[in-house]
């Protein structure tokens, strides 16, 4: 991945086979980010994406490993859980005939290039596991 | 709702329950908010969105009511109409299949968590009704 | 369309019949822009969006002609290509089901409004073509 240092945060490039949630990690790791908001588009593939099932507490999961899906928006924050960094993303993808499908990003490989401009806070906001809906909550 | 306070405006994170334009009514209100861009995700139910309709000049709205739905992306912004704060998002709703819904949002409740950052701007930008148009727009 | 400055920034709002694209490259130029994130919504007809095919090289194009469609969220970016503006944005439409489409956005024509929030920043970012994918891909 490339990285631009902006007035506020940071460009981030991804090369060919980056995948986005590792990479973010990466980065509010080696910046010490305790707090962003995320946006971004580009290209995937091997998506895994998650729907939330209040009544299971958990995640239901579904993956698109087909082709190269265009990701047509990443929104989402940085924060911290147990003193490590996490993200928490939701996407858009869209496929060749431009349907959509979207929910919480698990994670995503850049097939071509995905841009994400990352807006970095100060102070630290930090995540606790919350059992009675099998997420991580943000604590304020 | 909780609320931290940012560089730039604010992160506003809902309770269960919480209503998304309601909340974001209230933070303008008690920030005197004139001008501000929102973007946030989360878990809602109760979801009431909206299509205009160029010729009936109104809006048609569908409600999802049936379970919780990601909240895959909110984007808008904060203005005024006759001086009270108005919030004008728009969203992309997912289900268990990760299908994809969205329009302008009416409202929505949050079912697990809603996460927003608001940026706010100095100034103040007023909207007005359209008739020709059944929305409310802005005026710069 | 009508343009606000703002701290970081423009809020641009498109008037009836402005296709947005050329709007951002106008805004660009004018401001002498060299790198900005961009977010917005409203509602658009003629809008023409694509789909990177990555082993034809080449973006598959899909044209929705029929009626004004909500715009859910535009995100992307302004940078550089030989020194011109370029916009890369990717869109989000909903239909009267509130049924949604996704992909790159190459052309777009407010139908009603479009709100768009451009955040700057310093300095310039270029693209530069290339072939492998048929994109122009941000040079760091």
């Amino acid at each position: 991945m490339k990285v631009k240092r902006t007035e506020t945060g940071f460009l981030l490039v991804l090369d060919l086979g980056d995948e986005i949630i590792a990479s973010l990690k990466r980065l509010a790791e080696s910046e010490r980010i305790g707090l962003a908001s995320v946006t971004g588009i580009g290209a995937v593939r091997d998506a895994v994406l998650g729907y939330i099932d209040v009544d299971q507490k958990k995640y239901l999961k579904r993956q698109f490993d087909s082709e190269s899906m265009e990701l047509v928006s990443l929104m989402g924050n940085l924060a911290r859980l147990d003193g490590e960094p996490v993200a928490h993303c939701h996407v858009v993808l869209g496929d060749r005939e431009m349907r959509t499908f979207g929910g919480h990003l698990f994670e995503a490989t850049a097939s071509v290039t995905v841009e994400l401009f990352v807006r970095v806070f100060e102070g630290e906001v930090s995540r606790q596991f919350d059992p009675d809906f099998g997420v991580n909550r943000i604590q304020l």
